[in-house]
């Protein structure tokens, strides 16, 4: 029997959903609902897009042609999904250029709604020259905006990482560029040191970063831009306003027909991707997950995640049985020209979970010392006194901090004990690695510790 | 009670145990025979050194003095020891300066008399244009004919990674290299279509490789130099002949006390690196290793393991109990413009080895595809179709390859099955990663067909 598979939203998890759904039932009909005008595009990329460093035409993977050509998807855009009745297995639909609604039916569904970025509510929000980073338009309308209107100065107001990456993309365009943040120090996931780091490079590229400052208003001028950030910390002037203040799960449409959802807001599903309601399954920025390192749900919208949920809920709607066993949390990003990273958990969430902490700092050369290109990588390491596990970690350095991160994850992710990091047979290469890496530096350390 | 541990060896594996036999107990008088000028040097630079690239400062770790300042191990070189007495727990030390033989009492002994290197076995060998590259006293003597006696030809005889890296350092020198081999492809524990794209990317940068070679002579001319090396196809003029055929385990001292040695010649120890003797332990080059894969004997002759191995057979010779675990195979070079890496077992040693082995080869960017310094890497995964485990990966390509290959070792060692490392929540960076990195993209394929 041929099913009808529905998935509601087309950026990361969705598409992803309703790929695999094809690919495990070729005989379901899968449909996807997107609100915007595009789907399947590279929102991590945009950052490098507006610094020039990558192509508009490559943002998009997929377009609602290819999605049907290539994964026999068929993809309704400008589609607003605006109710689900489970019951009658029914959901209603606005097309936004008519603005009429009908009702469509499913045997399955996908809700993959995303997350929405977080507003300052204040007024002049929604001034021509305030963007936020979070949808292709948005991204291309800034583009379009400097590039117009050249403007000289920025305020970001945020300092996470999509704030970091626009910092470097707009200093890359000659924009002198002031950072507006609520803390001492940006990144407030990662440990102290860390933090203090990529201040410090921020700093360095000409970033005039403004700590403990809360914004409070935005001054409109005579054309309708916002030409002054006003916060209990100073007055700043701007040409340009980017607001990174992060994301929230778009969960309403879900809760409004008795999804249940977590701490968040996110939707919760089992390991399946089931919510609560029969038939239905949510993947991506709109759900919580299973943190793999204390079994607690968390809230952690990245596209890699999105994209293995999608994957499973897609499998699973179209009849399959696979799960997510749970996500570690990766994040890596460039800060002008130091690469961060860090997985699994900071000290602070270690503790919060109630682990006994241990954490040790490293710092060991990327390659052999004395070869071309070799910097200095230094680690952080999160460890459970009782088990000694690893339960995260910080990097940061100018070479082969990414990876080396990556390396580590697979610890977090599959529980192995510090004391075996310690053996880690790994390639020793004087152009690319030292006798020790450095990660086994860190593990080594740690270990004495423990 | 302060313990007498006596060192043979001063390469990696030596001064690895000597100095943790310190830390583990400082108590304990620990000495070390080295029967060379040097102690201590990195023999995987050489390459570099002689390409450039790499001081020849850097290329020693400690000499006998800072062994001693910092490490607290006593070192005498130039001291050959030529016998064990087990039984009187003593062995025999000719001063090479002076000719004599002293008796040296122990009460744990450490064997680290490391590798040798493979001969040629014809006349001519021993000629001053001909070099090994396998003591430091070698490197710089074969630097310095370099700088001196400006040849314009070599030839390479032996295509394994040394071969490699000589080759790259000569022509970055501008000398014209032959490189002659005795099979088809070169580095033979590589799958065929690594080495196809090694020897592609050897001719590309002007190496001329000559297969199906077997050296049967080397002609000296009036200068006592090696003019030309003879083979089955054909005769190569030379100006230099670097030797890279391999090593051998350097055993016969501790053979001719009753030591047990293995298959390669290699000293047997169990995981504590003790011998069959009583109070004798050994490490590094001059070892077998267990195999973490399939638990059998291997000989690994590589700086990371002998360190691994050398510190535990030093905390053990020092009343320690630690053990070495097993070893997986970690290799990666650098061939020119390439990066290449291999862990684990080949797929032909992994059916010797009695698995049931399914390969897979996937090419992937490293990086997101439009990004700057995006390039493609190619992974060849070797699978147990019984168990799902990874049992060995190939990986070349002209980025984050080395790293990436570090990551599955670990897989590899712990024995993850493929089908946990497709859901590896591993960062996703434009400028560093994709979003789905190779080598998730790699088990993904591979589990397809398992």
């Amino acid at each position: 029997m041929t099913r009808r598979i529905v998935v509601i939203g087309g950026l990361a998890a969705g598409p992803s959903a309703a790929s695999k759904a094809v690919r495990t039932n070729p005989n379901a009909e899968v449909v996807l609902f997107e609100q915007g005008e595009s789907i399947s595009y590279g929102i991590c990329e945009i950052p490098y897009y507006i610094g020039g460093e990558f192509p508009e035409d490559a943002l998009t993977t997929y377009t609602p042609q290819t999605l049907k050509e290539k994964k026999g998807v068929r993809v309704k855009t400008l589609s607003r999904v605006e109710e689900i009745q489970p019951a009658k297995r029914t959901i209603q639909v606005r097309d936004l250029k008519s603005g009429s609604v009908r009702t469509e039916n499913y045997d399955r569904l996908v809700i993959a709604t995303g997350s929405k970025p977080k507003s300052l509510r204040v007024p002049g929000e929604d001034a021509r020259n305030v963007f936020h980073v979070k949808t292709l338009s948005e991204g291309v309308a800034l583009n379009k905006y400097l590039a117009v209107e050249k403007p000289r100065s920025a305020v970001i107001i945020g300092a996470g990482y999509i704030g970091m990456e626009m910092a470097d993309a707009l200093r890359s365009l000659n924009i002198s560029v002031t950072m507006l943040h609520r803390h001492t120090l940006p990144m407030s996931t990662l440990e102290r040191s860390t933090r203090e780091m990529v201040r410090s490079e921020l700093e360095e590229h000409g970033i005039r970063f403004i700590a403990h400052a809360k914004t409070e208003g935005l001054v409109v001028g005579k054309k309708l831009n916002v030409t002054h950030v006003v916060t209990n910390n100073g007055t700043y002037e701007a040409d340009v306003v980017i607001l990174a203040l992060g994301v929230a799960p778009c969960s309403d449409l879900a809760a409004a027909c008795g999804i249940r959802t977590g701490g968040s807001g996110g939707i919760l599903t089992d390991q399946r991707q089931m919510t609560n309601i029969d038939n239905v399954f949510a993947a991506g920025d709109c759900c919580e997950v299973k943190s793999i390192i204390h079994n607690r749900n968390v809230y952690i919208p990245l596209a890699t995640i999105a994209s293995k949920c999608g994957w499973v809920a897609g499998e699973n709607a179209a009849g399959g049985n696979a799960s997510f066993r749970g996500a570690v949390r990766s994040i890596a990003l460039r800060v002008f020209d130091l690469e961060v990273a860090q997985v699994g958990l900071s000290a602070q969430e270690a503790r919060d979970a109630g682990f006994d902490v241990l954490t040790e700092t490293i710092t060991a050369w990327s390659r052999v010392a004395k070869m071309p290109k070799s910097s200095k990588v230094t680690i952080t390491t999160i460890a459970d006194k009782a088990s000694h596990r690893l339960l995260g970690a910080n990097l940061f350095g100018k070479d082969g901090v990414v990876h080396r991160a990556n390396t580590l994850a697979v610890a977090v992710q599959h529980r192995i004990p510090i004391d075996d990091m310690q053996q880690w047979d790994l390639a020793y290469s004087p152009p690319f690695t030292p006798l020790w890496d450095p990660i086994v530096v860190a593990a080594n350390a740690t270990r004495k510790k423990l």
